[in-house]
């Protein structure tokens, strides 16, 4: 066969490949959404043997076979055409993948869609063992997949690499002794100064209210209806299934307006990623974000470099009181402003602030690595989960849920999942640096409610791209430098000597 | 390999092949009511790899290969028993299914997921040119899946037995052509008598009311929330995804009261037969009804024998005043019975009265037939429809959204499933008269709101058998005799004499 038969064939495999990726990631939303209960054991199977089933698709032998007819082409093409990406980004997944038996795969996907209902009711009843050989399991299956790909400098990089394409445990573990000791000094200056009240974020917010105002902004941010939706989940995810449909999904605490608010603007960053990939990588792997910590860095840009700044509410502050002016009406913009920039050591990661969410992700790194290396028994992480917790930031969690429970990945089985989130935040500074370099006008837009340059940059600059690129590669080509601490150190230093006067 | 090894296998591919079809029903699912219109391409892209893959995991020569291998076990086995009938289903579907073409299977998949938004916005808009290229390619597709199974006696044949396994064109026609004069003689005599007022019904009814009376009855029927719910659609429909997870949709009209509520009532018949079914038949192909006509007898039971029945509203009508009290207040019980009995022609098949339903199925029979026969054109089907109706009932629809483009099975590539309906009109007449010789109290139960022994008798003679039996067998087991239109004439004229004094 010739190059243009065998690339079409290439395709149509990945488009089928892809295919059953959406339709695999429906399931899960809709298990996140509307499932009812007694749905969970035969869905279960069905995300298995879909797993399998992609799985065995894509490692097949012909696709090996295609991959190795396809070299002299791709040696052809310009390295950045989307061709010649498709081609490279497959052949590593291939490489990787091959590794794996379906049977592994499909065990996965059983016993995390199992764990997954038992996580839920765990962390309503705050009762971690019987969560315990659920979690011994997903830790023993992931330890098992990490082996498929021995050697390796640490029996962490291949589960990291999932999530990062190339970055090493290394790297994190570098990136992060660098910044610990800057976040830590950072959150003690902050400590001696007085706290802030924000008892008023604390009042009765009704959700239709905290609701409209969500769909508002992230309208604004340029989130697009006619290829999306918002539903309510316990954990707010987003989930795309393509290009044309992205689904995000929130949840509301009626006592306390940040936390669905700040969701939905974090969320509409990852969703308006999934929008914004070209329309020609559909169904293929490359209808996918470059990586998690580059998906983070857009969900953290709209939730917090721009969500949570003096700009961005003194357009919005004056709709929030519409909506809100009961709670809100004798509270001036700035103390509303210092009140969601309030910096305090809490137990629950997705309700940190910006200065010590980081600190919430290095306790779980080290877990992770601890479970995975067979340092730490599940058992035991309860205690090794509060006593981290003690150390990092200084306060015990009141019980499970507020702890060791309160994060669905592990019952997911993403393991080296969590870094990312870290990553995420300081890509998000650097970009933002670049950002205003290119456009000093930024944030002057942003004041005035526009973000049409703001969200056009990253389509053209990120989103546009999809998986193109590897992380550090395409931070690397935005900024001209990889992943880098010092720009979000920056941010945050800025940040906080205006609203604590340090 | 021993038989027992082949059956184990023979089951895993049922399973896995069980899993996909439950898998593709959510996607069908999601489509109808959540999925944001940006998704229709690639969720036909989805649903059409989907079942390509199923399609040839069905037909895979291993499969043809174990149902040689396990002829021996099968002819040792009693042949009612769950491992035979699961050969001999699976036979049956396997020789069927292997004559078609993976790729017809996924271009019907493509072209019915495409049509699907034509055929909504071609409704809403009454405008049937938009549609008519999409259905000539739906029944183009429709006809060369039926050419794969020449020679037959009729054209159509193939098609009515992918709903009504073993069932003939000519046996349908045959009923048909005994019954059309029976009802049409009834709806003369009723046409003779005074118009029943039913205005009150078209009074405002608040959704919210509408939903809580349906949920309230439909939960005293035996419908299991922990394992099934119910959401809103264009065209209400059941979804199972297996045992564990049945779906039902309804939709509102909120100037007309019996809309949504029978809609409930009606699918509830159907979401309890899927619950219903025996979990031992769980992810094989006889975790399904016996046949759509089996289905609608209990839908139309719940919906009508029992929903619309004097003894159904002496216990409920007390309880729908406390919903409604200022629509209802003044109309007492035998007058409110009468109205939601009214028979009167007209144009939506689903608002039909059950003396002038079955024509509406008897008008689109005849233009399935023609247009799969080549005898009529699709661009001439509007006129067909409107000239059909003139002769069938004596009126014409005043635009295509409340004729031809009413319905969705024609864009979801539905040919041969209408006849199903009227079927299942008269074997819920079948069995109501069975199950009263079984247990003549079951009209005073009813009027006491007790509904257990009746979803009982269901559930022992019906639902449990999932796809064991094919409709005729099953239907001549419990009643003695084949599908018979007799019970239903003798019920419509009992009912019609008492309601209209005839």
């Amino acid at each position: 066969m010739n190059s243009e038969t065998n690339l079409a064939r290439f395709k149509t495999i990945l488009n089928e490949y892809t295919d059953l990726k959406n339709a695999s990631a429906l399931l899960r939303w809709d298990q996140e959404t509307y499932m009812p209960p007694g749905g969970a054991s035969e869905r279960g199977y069905q995300l298995a043997t879909m797993s399998r089933i992609a799985h065995l698709k894509f490692t097949s032998p012909e696709v090996g076979q295609l991959l190795e007819d396809l070299r002299p082409l791709s040696n052809e093409l310009d390295p950045d055409s989307d061709d010649a990406r498709l081609i490279k980004v497959t052949e590593r997944l291939y490489k990787k993948k091959s590794k794996v038996p379906a049977s592994l795969i499909a065990d996965i996907a059983k016993a995390t869609s199992d764990a997954h209902l038992v996580w839920e009711k765990a962390r309503e009843e705050s009762n971690f063992n019987g969560f315990i050989p659920h979690l011994e399991k997903i830790i023993e299956l992931r330890r098992q997949y990490a082996h498929c790909f021995k050697p390796y400098d640490h029996v962490y990089d291949p589960l990291l690499d999932d999530y990062e394409p190339s970055l090493k445990t290394l790297d994190v573990q570098t990136i992060f002794n660098s910044l610990k000791p800057q976040q830590v000094e950072l959150i003690r200056a902050i400590s001696r100064r007085d706290q802030i009240d924000d008892s008023f974020l604390h009042l009765n917010y009704d959700q239709k209210g905290q609701w409209d105002f969500g769909v508002e902004v992230i309208t604004r941010f340029g989130f697009d209806w006619h290829r999306g939706r918002q539903d309510e989940s316990i954990h707010p995810f987003t989930q795309s299934h393509g290009v044309g449909d992205v689904r995000i999904t929130t949840r509301f605490l009626q006592d306390y307006f940040p936390s669905a608010f700040f969701s939905t603007a974090h969320e509409s960053g990852h969703g308006l990623y999934a929008q914004g990939i070209d329309r020609k990588l559909s169904r293929t792997p490359l209808d996918n974000g470059a990586s998690l910590s580059i998906h983070e860095s857009q969900s953290r840009l709209y939730e917090n470099v721009v969500g949570r700044s003096l700009e961005f509410w003194t357009h919005f502050y004056p709709r929030l009181l519409e909506y809100f002016p009961s709670q809100l009406g004798n509270v001036p913009l700035e103390t509303f402003y210092r009140a969601i920039n309030k910096v305090e050591p809490s137990t629950i990661r997705v309700e940190a602030d910006e200065a010590t969410y980081n600190l919430h992700i290095m306790l779980r790194l080290e877990l992770e690595i601890a479970l995975i290396e067979g340092q730490l028994q599940v058992k035991d992480l309860p205690a090794a989960w509060n006593s981290a917790m003690q150390d990092y930031l200084g306060i015990t969690p009141a019980n499970d849920a507020q702890g060791v429970l309160q994060d669905i990945h592990w019952s997911s089985g993403y393991i080296g999942y969590f870094p990312t989130y870290a990553l995420g935040n300081l890509v998000a500074a650097q970009l933002w640096e670049k950002l205003i370099a290119d456009n000093p006008k930024i944030q002057d837009q942003i004041q005035r409610g526009e973000f049409e340059s703001l969200t056009t940059w990253m389509k053209d600059n990120i989103h546009h791209h999809g998986a193109k690129f590897e992380p550090q590669e395409l931070v690397q080509r935005i900024t001209g430098s990889k992943i880098d601490p010092d720009p979000y150190m920056r941010y945050l230093t800025n940040k906080y000597t205006d609203i604590y006067e340090l």
